[in-house]
């Protein structure tokens, strides 16, 4: 089933935008931070979130007593955007001038999670975060799972829309004396700081030094 | 004036708020992509793109034919949203896992801009992403000021949400065998690849090679 509706239709330079399941969670597993959106009495909120997905199920957790999700977890629409800023495109002009990037962007409805799913979901947003580190780390006690909120929210309608590559000038920009190319950007993980309180023989974890891209 | 509203008052962990300019500024100034967030038809939509800021004002830009912009143009509220993923925040615990973070969420109405400040606006948001370069580049043509629309939004109501330092463990959790502390992380600049019809000895301009955070 695609993943493409009138209101995730790309018009604007449709050629960048991608409407499958396997380019939009490769998009999705490359990032663990998103901006949902929702509407409160007319005004949009747009918060910065951790998230996780297992197969076409997106899970987003947060304090019982969080605005955001408590709104979110009443069934009203939201949006969740997912966006990786891979380059700087810079053209000889600024029209031309661009970004490379890849994002999703998923329209749907969010659902509260509880039971053996919420526990099942927080493992999910943990490992989508740090593959291998909820296995090791102590798990949910009663009193945690009930101060925390924790909403599904089924993949059913999703855009992704990705530029890569060098700028395209206009033919007699070229001859212009100004550099023009791309500026590389990738969030990159620095040396772990260990907290005060740790024993200084405790090894840094392999899950902390794999490589991705955000 | 304080930027604080009983929409933009964070509830949550109140002591990450911040409500004020300086602050705000510096948070919006370390960075060039933003979220903004629109709502139509009661869907609201997040849309990654780039912003600059002069003073109090936010300026977006994009195509003449963006929906987006046509909506956001027309005097509805939106929401712009800033996020610097600074680390991750190991802890002991899922409950106390976290993220080191700084975002600015701003609150408002945007409005089409014309004429004069079309311009400058352009130059605002090409100096905000890399300060010194609209002065090389070829200006904007009346054709392409006519496919491009700019949005002013100005900054009357925002929030700004910092968290920094080390993870803070429940007292009996210091004693569990696993590592715990922060990985930083930071948007990196690569080494600039230059397009394919650059004359080989066009120089690297400095602007290219400052610091920044985002």
């Amino acid at each position: 089933m695609s993943l493409k509706t009138p209101r995730t239709t790309i018009r604007r330079l449709p050629k960048r935008g991608h409407y499958d399941r396997e380019t939009l969670h490769a998009v999705l597993d490359a990032g663990f931070l998103c901006h949902l959106g929702i509407v409160v009495d007319g005004q949009p909120y747009v918060i910065p979130t951790a998230f996780g997905r297992d197969g076409d199920v997106l899970y987003l957790h947060g304090s019982a007593v969080s605005r955001t999700l408590k709104h979110a977890a009443q069934g009203v629409p939201v949006c969740l955007t997912v966006t990786h800023l891979d380059g700087l495109v810079l053209a000889r002009s600024g029209f031309h001038s661009s970004m490379n990037y890849r994002s999703a962007v998923v329209l749907g409805t969010a659902a509260p999670v509880a039971g053996e799913e919420k526990v099942h979901a927080l493992a999910v947003i943990s490992d989508h975060i740090l593959r291998g580190r909820w296995a090791e780390i102590r798990g949910p006690s009663r009193k945690e799972l009930n101060a925390t909120a924790v909403l599904r929210l089924p993949i059913e309608e999703a855009s992704v829309k990705i530029r890569t590559g060098p700028p395209a000038d206009d033919e007699e920009d070229y001859a212009l004396p100004v550099w023009a190319g791309v500026l590389p950007l990738t969030l990159t993980p620095g040396k772990p700081v260990p907290d005060d309180r740790l024993p200084a023989d405790t090894p840094v974890p392999v899950y902390m030094k794999r490589k991705r891209s955000r």
